[in-house]
């Protein structure tokens, strides 16, 4: 078959049996794996020593620090080949950037009931450091509808927002703090594989349940409500908002959130159908803003019963090292949040950076990721800002933009900047009817009914995933969603690993492969013998009995077998409880006249087999390197099997 | 090799590339695998109809009435080969299994906290219920250590014995009636794999530590102490003890109970020496009792602080129908209590009757069995027994004293009974330091060192679960030590699943197979492509990003490989992050000019590939029956290749 593959040794040649026994001997004396100890200091000093620091070791000290720097801050590599040309598209996309993430900020600081302001702080200081240390060219920084509603539901649990802004405030600082710290250590410690436990689908079903409990709380801004609870489950939500209806709503309100709703979703729809005006939907929120406040302003329509934005501080942002509250009863409970909120933050940048990485064709360092990610969200909780990460919708209209480099942040960044230092003033009489419109028309790019569809054709325990997470976070709370999202996949995992696999194999016609007859039903079966592979991964105490018993179901099922050879070539792990259950096996099947032989057995399971000398008690015969040596054994007469058996043991 | 084979196609002859093609398309279009609804239906088929019915089928109805009552009442089938001979054998293995269960279960009575005559009223009921119902020949059934020490435990927290002994016997009742219910439910259900959940290392542990637990809870009755604390670790035992000993204690209780304890280990010595005088340990117990009560009695040491039984209530087992508590405000954790008791009482019997039913070479139904101890618990909560089950020790003094069949519990039990009708008296002056004397001679057979040092050096990870359960029941309690002993086990196979593993191959010289160059180092890797299995079985959200980047730093570390064959035969199962980690690692290697494909690829895996669409967009051609032919494919000269992908396209 392959062109590689020397004459094969027939069994019935004089020199077959030295050479199956030689064989017999590459599979029971393998070189010793790895033990536990030897695996942990590789694992460690990988670890610690990413493969791109070897290289430079026998550099001088300078360069050294340089190639440092280039590692720590990436913005250094920019420098030489960044051009005119390129500036002027980062700035383009930078300033629609900006006119975008304006209005988005306030409403998403309104979402984590915090002031206005502090939505357009957290789009002025991350981006800059994040400019400084992150390796994604696309991604854009700022605060996020999924994290500001994760803040917001678990941290009105601990302090209420209404009645004491300031703790509140203080609260969140410190949990952005603590999330910072958390990512930093994720990526310092290279457990950048935990972002990885919050399966595609899992994700999938929790967006699209955060961007309903989301689109829910805009009504609050979207019908004037005065009172509204703090609970975001969608049962306590409608059932609060048909209380407030009955008491008091302003309906102006309503038409104008609405109207100018009907509009974002319209401009969406046109960026959608033609790629040109991609910047459409990107101005549409601005304009929005604009024309609505002006159309407040002159008609004085606040005294009317339409919510205004009123006064948002002006300024740059100010100090919070003093808000840092390491002291607080909450300490504890702030911690929790910043690492929920860590890794939800992490998830949601992570994917959009490796998305977007992988469009463009290039790598980023999921670690060194989360590092800037990590750094920027310290800076941030230092400097009035909460946690901000990378923003989905946003990175797509960076990326539609033509944005070059991380120079558009910056210029975005700027701009926010600019505008809290001129034009706050002009924000009073922005009615709150908008900036609830404005976040709904970003909703339903977190609802991917598409990917839901696939996902249940492809995989329905993944689908499962995806709708505990999404009623969880639906009709529970947004930490429960993501509880039963990791619960079930984990599920999932433990299930399909302990799941007891057999399978009859036959050989492949024209080959001299052995398949599993169910998925080759052309496969033949040999007379006398049962081909049995044992397909789990694990043969472990939780599968072990299951296991055998299906051996010996797949047995008494074909009446004539005198001999059976156990393939386990797929069973990657075995522990005591499977040795037990393997040894039961076959001392049952020996005592009623049925050969045993094990086929392809794998390196780690080998040695354990040796260690527990099962080996020694079963016989060194017994062991082949394929199904096909073990068939020859048991079928050449009993006089050569004998020589077979003697060339073993002499060995 | 293979006896069975043909002569293999070669690459180069004429037919050789349709040949190959026809083999892809095996792999590519195999059987549809069988979907979530038909493998559930099929497994409830399974499940509700065992295979002894099915044969049955066509046989009038009252055979196969009769055939029902079989398989309900094993007990049916002795009827024909019971003779004399087989009656004698197990009448004395009765009688001394009678002689060693009177004094425990005395003294397991006490050690679950309820007076001493319930634990002979355990000796009666179930074991008969069981023997009619049972299908293990040598089991002995009744109280044991550990189930009376978890009861107690367990209980303790609920209601204080000592201050309402009405109450929490009643409650012990009610945990029994569960306990039985989960029992017959699970052999109902055909759950028995539940058991297999506590992996054979963490039952090791487990039982060393409650050993130890148990031994400490004697120490009330060797030294005689009124006041003991109810709680079961070690440091509040013995800080109770130094306590105690401070303050009353009676030394002659000590005394005796320890003198009487070397005479237990000291016939437990000659016993184990001399298989012959197996007897002497089984019947050192009842001596015991007898020397030590006639000793107190002629003495009246009781006046002198020797702790003494006192009155045991004479008679059969009293009906406790009224005493079970459906509506108190405990039911929940009588349930729970009932279920945690129902799991361990079924782990210790099915480990018995598999142990011994493998030496004797008979079969013995789990589910079957579950339902026969779940029946014999319902009956015995009825009938003011508490939780029996199958007895490590005595089943192994009944199968040394030679039993033939379950006759040997049903003599027991009329022993028993007698003993409850006519000798109760005699236990008056039974002093308390004796049974726990005896309970402390059985420990020695609960603490397994060699079976702990064989885990340690065959599975780390696996004594990690027996050494958590250990110290988790030796310093928590002993639901700590379950719960522990669970998490480590599934956390192990979690761990394992996920772990991410692949394995560079090489060609096995002499023949044609691929095997990992780490088992085999004799293997040769071809000249300029790379050949990598993925040995994870589960492809999933938790490992396919770390599998995707180990596949390129293994292909970054040989430079030169123009093409990569990935072995996916290990693989059982890939989610949506599984495959799109797939595409992502298609798409970036092809991107730099490498060629890939994909030998081997599982049933369920190729058909999810299908469902996704990855086959189509990567290709039908690049999906090969094994490593061999993609080297082949990958080798031939172009024009070759493209006719082969050209017999692929027009299929």
């Amino acid at each position: 078959m392959s062109s590689l593959s020397e004459p094969h040794p027939q069994a019935d040649d004089a020199g077959g049996y030295s050479l199956l026994s030689e064989r017999s001997r590459w599979v029971l004396d393998p070189p010793e794996p790895p033990s536990i100890r030897e695996q942990f200091l590789a694992f460690a000093r990988k670890k610690s020593r990413s493969r791109a620091d070897k290289v430079e070791e026998k550099t001088p000290l300078t360069s050294r620090a340089c190639s440092l720097a280039r590692g720590i801050f990436p913005v250094v590599k920019l420098g030489r080949s960044y051009g005119v040309g390129k500036f002027k598209r980062d700035l383009m996309a930078g300033l629609t950037l900006a006119s975008l993430c304006i209005p988005q900020s306030i409403g998403y600081a309104n979402l984590a009931k915090l002031d206005p302001e502090y939505g357009l702080y957290t789009n002025v200081v991350p981006p800059l450091i994040y400019a400084l240390m992150g390796s994604s060219r696309e991604i854009a920084i700022g605060p996020v509808a999924v994290v500001s509603l994760l803040l917001a539901s678990m941290m009105e649990r601990i302090v209420d927002s209404a009645t004491d802004p300031g703790s509140y405030r203080k609260l969140v600082f410190t949990a952005t703090f603590f999330a910072g710290m958390f990512q930093a250590i994720f990526g310092l410690f290279r457990l950048g594989f935990l972002v990885d436990f919050l399966s595609h689908a899992a994700i999938v079903g929790f967006m699209a349940g955060a961007a309903i409990v989301i689109g829910l709380q805009q009504l609050k801004g979207l019908l004037g409500f005065s009172h509204f609870t703090t609970r975001t489950d969608v049962v306590s939500v409608l059932g609060s908002s048909f209380k407030s209806l009955r008491h008091e709503w302003y309906p102006l309100n309503f038409v104008l959130g609405c109207t100018f709703l009907i509009f974002l979703l319209v401009a969406r729809c046109i960026g959608r159908r033609n790629k040109n005006l991609f910047w459409l939907p990107a101005i549409a929120p601005l304009i929005s803003v604009m024309l609505s406040t002006l159309l407040v302003f002159l008609s004085r329509a606040d005294r009317h019963g339409v919510k205004i934005v009123k006064h948002i501080k002006k300024g740059l942002n100010p100090s919070s090292v003093s808000q840092l509250q390491f002291r607080s009863p909450h300490l504890g409970q702030a911690a929790k949040v910043g690492l929920i909120s860590a890794l939800v933050a992490l998830t949601e940048a992570v994917a959009v950076g490796r998305s977007f990485a992988s469009i463009k064709g290039y790598q980023i360092d999921g670690n060194k990721e989360m590092m800037a990610l990590g750094f920027m969200n310290i800076v941030g909780s230092l400097t009035s800002c909460y946690v901000a990460t990378g923003s989905f919708s946003r990175t797509a209209v960076n990326f539609s933009a033509g944005c070059e480099t991380v120079v558009s942040n910056i210029v975005m960044a700027i701009t926010v900047a600019l505008s809290l230092l001129l034009f706050t003033r002009l924000l009073y009489y922005t009615p709150v009817a908008i900036l609830a419109s404005v976040i709904l028309s970003a909703l339903p790019g977190l609802i991917d009914v598409p990917e839901a569809i696939r996902i249940w054709r492809i995989d329905k325990l993944d689908f499962l995933a995806c709708i505990g997470a999404f009623f969880g976070v639906l009709f529970g709370s947004v930490e429960i969603g993501l509880l039963i999202a990791v619960t079930i996949s984990f599920g999932k995992v433990v299930l399909l690993s302990i799941r007891p696999g057999t399978e009859p194999l036959g050989m492949i016609p024209g080959t001299d492969v052995f398949c599993q007859t169910s998925q080759y039903p052309m496969a033949i079966k040999p007379h006398g013998t049962s081909l049995i592979r044992i397909s789990s991964g694990l043969l472990c105490f939780a599968n072990a009995q299951s296991i055998k018993q299906r051996i010996k179901t797949l047995l008494a099922e074909e009446d004539k077998a005198q001999s059976v050879i156990l393939d386990m070539s797929s069973v990657t792990y075995v522990d005591t409880s499977g040795m037990a259950a393997l040894e039961e096996l076959h001392k049952e099947l020996t005592s009623t006249g049925i050969e045993m032989g094990y086929a392809g057995v794998q390196w780690r399971v080998i040695h354990k087999l040796k260690v527990a000398k099962f080996v020694e008690r079963v016989g060194r015969e017994r062991f082949f390197l394929r199904v096909g040596e073990a068939i020859d054994a048991f079928r050449s007469p009993p006089s050569k099997a004998g020589e077979h058996i003697a060339a073993l043991d002499c060995c």
